[in-house]
């Protein structure tokens, strides 16, 4: 099984489906894994094993998703975004199944699907579950095991079901603190001015 | 890959492993999915990607599984149910590794095994956990990953870890409420008469 | 598909893929299931489907691994554990995607790598979420659904998010409680001294 990175082109395990034609540069995708039709999937992008990716689905460039996440349609991933494994996104708040006598006529126009979008650089922990119609700010970071019920502010760490505002978080995934006027990573040095509780950084990431 | 419903049988991707003879008329099974010997599958089902079926596992008509999901020995998942992707189910309330030291002849018999049975229309969120030996009522809905320890009423929605009451709940999927006297939904006009905290549909569903 | 023991050496499915050599005498390993070059797994193991079983990583004997769960590098599990159905093992605390602008040189060496182990007998419940640097003590139970955060004792019950302590829990996997000077399982028999809250065997498991 030949591990290098392509030169031209991106790298498919035999036992991968990737019915998509958009595939970027240098990205590798698992075994057993699906990417379906019509799907747009960035350069440098690691997908694992047991990973589906639906049609309507949107991931950027060097995004991670680990084994057994499903991207349904309507979940953005941009660029640089990690998705740990067994997180489980949802696209719909009152889920019947399609032809039961109780779902009506609920799944005949797209008006049940609420799309939630992860902002660039964020992290979602393994095991995290997200609720539909979010907003995971840039460089937010979701705790292992959480359930989000709301959306996340950038630069934030949630925590805990359902998730809770931990602490600020830097662009380089350790928390941070400050005094009210000057705020800096400790671990790798980055600025940030905070305002309204939420972190800005006072130079390019 | 067509996608079309079959007139006259069931689809299979080719990447899925049925070793069941009885499969419903229009029931869809998806890649990487397995569905054990014996077990008996209705008609109009969407078993998603990942699936495992085991045998000793019943699956009604029109009912829908997400990706990800195991339908283990002991679950019978009624008519018109839907189950979330990332659902894990269990039927072993002390599990031990069966040729372990520990589980010493607990494994001889079937003693172990306690058998969940989720009623017509209910609804169990992604993510959800759902302990053995439990029943989850009619058109009940588990919420996102929720861990349901106890046994849910019918039009019930149970929400948390542990999984607490949060509301009565329409065949539909939309909370409900009423002044003690007369119940009916907001969104699909159903009504309802509450006694003992359980809703019962007055007209057929 | 025969499901005979062998008498000499591993089953695997036909749809699982083995790239590792060293498989123990009556392990079986099911199908859409991968193991990474370079592991040794011990004798009379049963590896679920959707398993993944990364470089790295550990496995004893007698150990069963239920469908849908990753064991990744750093994470060992010794002789008779049982690791539940959609269980979700981490080794990074603070992931990003590796090649993202945030994670710098973090993936540069090993130094995110946080190993887990699992002691002799232990058993994990179905979709807990085990955060990384952690010691999950002999024949210690974590609930279904718990989120582990700190090490567990031995013979120590866990359940919730973040799991806290239940009970004392037997190495036949019930829990047990005593006096203060005797302790004995109810269920099993054998008999425990409890020495600062923590259980040691009076007696060969």
């Amino acid at each position: 099984m030949p591990m290098e990175y392509p030169q031209d082109g991106f790298w498919l395990h035999p036992d991968a489906l990737v019915d998509a034609e958009c595939i970027g540069k240098g990205t590798r995708i698992y075994a057993f894994s699906h990417v379906m039709a019509g799907v747009t999937i960035g350069e440098q992008c690691n997908l694992g094993e047991h990973v589906y990716v639906e049609t309507g689905a949107v991931i950027g460039n060097r995004v991670t998703v680990k084994n057994g996440v499903q991207v349904w349609e309507g979940i953005t991933l941009e660029d640089d975004v990690f998705v740990g494994p067994g997180v489980v996104f949802l696209n719909d708040r009152y889920p019947r199944s399609r032809f039961s006598v109780g779902a009506g006529d609920r799944y005949q126009t797209k008006g049940w699907l609420e799309p939630t979008v992860v902002r660039e650089g964020a992290a979602i922990g393994g095991n995290a579950t997200i609720l539909c119609g979010l907003e995971i700010g840039r460089y937010a970071t979701v705790g292992a095991g959480a359930v989000v019920t709301r959306s996340v502010a950038p630069h934030t760490l949630v925590l805990g079901a359902p998730a809770l505002v931990h602490s600020l978080i830097c662009a380089c995934g350790k928390p941070f603190a400050g005094d009210g006027r000057e705020y800096a990573c400790p671990h790798c040095g980055r600025a940030y001015a905070v305002e309204a509780g939420v972190p800005r950084p006072l130079h390019a990431t």
